[in-house]
């Protein structure tokens, strides 16, 4: 497994609910990629929302991300954490 | 205080070793503006750095970052979490 962080763009106004419900929607399906989503953080202003996630692939999270209904724009693995 | 997530990018080829200094770079001087940099993702093969911090502002961020010697591209206040 290796974590990754992906990226969507064009997010302006999102609500606080709605961030939450795409979570919720990534979480109902993720197991059957064995993809977890660990935390997502948006920012309204800029419509930037990132989501940092542990996966076998990075096509595996883009798979989750686009059946819940968000295609991620970008999707990074980041092997290295400090 | 709120939370932040900074960029940086054209990062290519970054180590551990570096993610790691760069990080220690930005602990060592961030209590001088009241910021706290929580952690740190990084992808070498696009060059792509992720920061979560929590500070006062982004201009608070942004002068660390400076000072740190690894000036961020984006600096994003991610008030929405899940």
């Amino acid at each position: 497994m290796a974590e990754f962080m992906d990226v969507h763009h064009g997010m302006k106004g999102i609500t606080n609910e709605q961030l939450r419900e795409s979570h919720r929607a990534d979480l109902a399906i993720e197991a059957e990629e064995q993809v977890h989503f660990k935390q997502a953080w948006a920012d309204p202003e800029s419509g930037e929302v990132y989501c940092l996630s542990e996966a076998p692939s990075a096509e595996a999270v883009r798979r989750i991300h686009e059946r819940a209904g968000h295609p991620a724009d970008e999707i990074h693995p980041v092997p290295l954490t400090a």
